[in-house]
């Protein structure tokens, strides 16, 4: 079955306190978008990867993308508003029955296992939504006020969050609403019913300088070509 | 006022796929304990510390905490069979009116910055939770399936959770019942109202192998003696 990889890079996060969105801060000479990138080109030779930026980073984005010159199929889209636009406008370029990740740029540490996992399930269950137990206790916002609730019914989600294209295509048809927090989110309003997988601790989003520091340390040089 | 803090060391967590507990795992040769601490021991000249441990680790703490000779009153107790019994032994230790803190000994990232926001806001409103906005989106299990909640709704829970000795020292009088996950849960149970305070993106948990990475990365190896 054809693979697709919607990589979002829409974000112009600024909690680094950096000018260059996160995606594009360097570890080891290659910005966090590169091994992102990677993960994917690493996990199935015929997968097709679709990258959606800013407007004003499409050119970075480019750079980045000509280092994988390796027969990947590679496209580059313009992105929206709201994460929402951004996987809508990366979705466009599906042509294909496919099983299709949508994932953050930001989370560099993903392994191909967990690609191959979310892969084999969603080809079974229609989709496959990476998710761990939080480490800490949780609250819930209330009024002014707030409610403990057990850690052990509480998931964090991560990406890549991962649809059969019959499934996830349609689902971003719909219009936008303000309660679409995720993919999983949006395939739910238009009345699938989604099934969890068991994701990676350290499938982490890079979004403060402790966790560039982690991917300093984890990440692997690249080869220099 | 007083300061006390009660540092909690009672799990045998065995996610490291290691013998060791996670709070005496080394980092640049000191256990992960060390380093928690000396966050407290830097915070406040007078603050007394009381570390709760396992019963065959209690050796092992005394060699960590003899390397603390500064004056810092520090003492060391057997903890409970759950953590709530572990902080009631700790706390049967406090005997003055006094703010206290109380803190997982694995989060060993722990910036005095944070004891002193805890400390200020405890005094005035009786106690401080520090608490982040999760960098996730959020499901809820429920039956077989789950529902996603807005995570700008919810916070992930850190310690040191803070209170005056006059609320927390009460409310551990209680029996203890399966919904008490933390010591706010345990304060509220006993009809206080608890006070959240931002907490730390930074301040995690040391669980996996990943995060034992960014201590060796992020943890200042102290000046040999």
């Amino acid at each position: 079955m054809y693979k697709y990889a919607v990589i979002v890079a829409g974000g112009m996060g600024t909690r680094m306190g950096s000018a260059l969105p996160k995606q594009f801060l360097p570890v080891h000479q290659k910005p966090i978008l590169w091994y992102t990138l990677n993960s994917f080109v690493k996990s199935f030779r015929d997968i097709r990867i679709i990258l959606v930026l800013p407007s004003e980073y499409l050119d970075a984005g480019r750079s980045v993308a000509e280092e994988f010159h390796s027969g990947h199929l590679l496209e580059i889209i313009q992105g929206g508003h709201t994460r929402f636009h951004s996987v809508q406008a990366g979705l466009s370029l599906v042509h294909e029955e496919s099983v299709v990740f949508i994932h953050d740029a930001v989370r560099c540490f993903l392994q191909p296992s967990l690609i191959h996992h979310c892969y084999e399930e969603a080809r079974v269950h229609g989709s496959a939504i990476p998710c761990v137990e939080p480490q800490d206790s949780i609250r819930i916002l209330e009024g002014d006020g707030s409610r403990s609730v057990k850690r052990t019914g509480v998931r964090l989600v991560q990406t890549p969050q991962t649809f059969l294209s019959r499934i996830i295509l349609p689902a971003y048809q719909q219009d936008f609403r303000d309660e679409f927090t995720d993919d999983a989110s949006v395939a739910e309003a238009s009345g699938n019913r989604i099934h969890l997988v068991e994701g990676d601790p350290g499938n982490i989003k890079v979004t403060t300088p402790v966790d560039l520091s982690l991917a300093a340390e984890l990440l692997t040089p690249p080869h220099t070509s």
